[in-house]
């Protein structure tokens, strides 16, 4: 089965205190694609500008994303620059400038139409619907948001999380979603505006999964998944992306959604996740192979289960 | 077996956003006794003073708490007062009073001198290493620290942690004792200062346990056990006590003492440390059944385990 991701790929300017890159190749539905890919097709939507070449193409193709829904437009890339000199896991964005991605109006292939899940990537909710919308027959809506949106166009956001089947944001997004300072509080108002599942990312220590009240399964109990304890982080850029990717990949791979899928989809997420902050913008994700992916998988088992 | 705790007595005075209460009784091994008392025979090492009455003794006589250790002195007991109105996870001290606390000099009966582990909770290092030489034929000592002894009498610290074999801090305590930022490197420096195992706890995001290579098992995979999201967390003061009377108190109650032991025995802190911020103070511990104990062991383990 398919996945379609609508969002942004851009190109990155990063320091860490491992190191500094120029220019490489990033966007919520790049890191989203490629660790989606180990799992399932993947078809993207996005826009890009004149200087993205066929090298940067072929970062996608090698892993079999179907890039037809990508538009190439008059101008340049997205570029993004940030750093987490103080704080790894915080960015300090140092500049945006959104070029092409500015008056980016998703087109979905009519070779797409038949994808049975799709992730909305991190962009303006009312773009967010109208995919959603357009895409009427899919069977699970993934999305993520972030706080620009949530304070600026809330109105907006909460027509489109009547339509996201799962969300995926941060313990802060929570929180300001909600307006709860309890985790558990606070889900539960998300869940009630609309989604029948929240992710909620906790950076280095993992993510919690809410379920409604008999959404995918009985009963709501929550399912915590931990991130890896990692030596080195060397560039976090993109984690929150390779999880959701790693989360919906893996679900789309499996042929029923129900309450275990979505906890081994959990796991799964925090495992594309690991690798992804191992090696500066999408290097690590692009070269993985399904038995390290495994392997990772028995570690983080192994990380948490009794014997 | 029993376990020796030392550590302080106090009466706290404690505002959070649920309530506010006043010169409850508190202290670390208060919490960590009643906590470990469901496990297994605990014997307190304290000071107190003439406001300690006997109804404040019978709270730790009734989890029958063996308290020929708790010395009475002239003067009052410690008291501290705090609050966590903005932030639950960082109390905001606002008085401490050291009292009869001040002069400490903890004397161990010679009838405690059989018990087999030992709990040195977080007071000035030198006492606590004077302790652990004094019983010199303890099994295991768990022990806890705090920044104001890290930085104020590190010389003394390190000499502690060479006696100590399981270390029970939190993240910022990791990061002061190794000057690393990254955790699983911060762990392995604090392990070569003497511990063989280390646990971090991680507040509202549960704790992982670090081993050093070969100790207590075979490698040194790291394990982590999650918190339970709580939906009011009423008084988080003593959380982390709690947490360390659960995790040495089923060490205790075990004949051996291996890694699945200690496994088991970070998911049975998290349920401790989970019950003891429903209330304030120490209330919810003083009840509790080992029925309701073990119910919510199983829910830490549907929290974390795949099917």
């Amino acid at each position: 089965m398919s996945i379609v991701a609508v969002g942004s790929v851009a190109f990155d300017s990063i320091a860490t205190p491992s190191g500094r890159v120029n220019d490489v190749l990033g966007g919520a539905a790049t890191y989203f694609a490629l660790a989606a890919s180990y799992f399932t097709q993947v078809r993207v939507v996005a826009v890009v500008g004149d200087d993205f070449t066929a090298e940067h193409e072929a970062v996608l193709t090698k892993r079999k994303v179907d890039i037809r829904g990508i538009e190439h437009a008059k101008g340049k890339t997205f570029r993004w620059g940030g750093q987490y000199l103080d704080n790894l896991n915080e960015a300090k964005t140092e500049f945006t400038e959104l070029n092409v991605f500015e008056k980016f109006q998703p087109q979905i292939p009519q070779e797409f139409m038949d994808s049975e899940f799709l992730f909305l990537a991190n962009i303006h909710p009312t773009l967010q619907a109208a995919v959603r919308l357009e895409m009427k027959d899919v069977r699970l809506t993934g999305g993520d948001t972030m706080n620009f949106w949530i304070s600026g166009t809330r109105p907006e956001l909460l027509e489109t999380l009547k339509l996201v089947n799962v969300l995926l944001i941060n313990d802060n997004e929570v929180r300001m979603l909600s307006g709860e300072k309890s985790l558990p509080r606070g889900a539960r108002k998300v869940l009630a505006m609309g989604p029948q599942a929240l992710v909620v990312k906790h950076g280095e220590y993992g993510a919690t999964i809410f379920f409604r009240e008999g959404a995918f399964g009985v009963g709501s109990h929550p399912f915590r998944a931990p991130a890896l304890p990692i030596e080195e982080v060397k560039d976090p850029t993109g984690a929150g992306d390779s999880f959701a990717g790693g989360f919906m990949g893996y679900i789309a791979s499996q042929g029923e959604v129900n309450r275990e899928v979505l906890k081994r989809a959990l796991f799964y997420g925090g495992v594309m996740g690991s690798f992804a902050v191992e090696q500066f913008g999408t290097e690590r994700l692009q070269s993985l192979t399904r038995e390290e992916i495994e392997a990772r998988f028995q570690v983080f088992r192994e990380l948490t289960h009794l014997g």
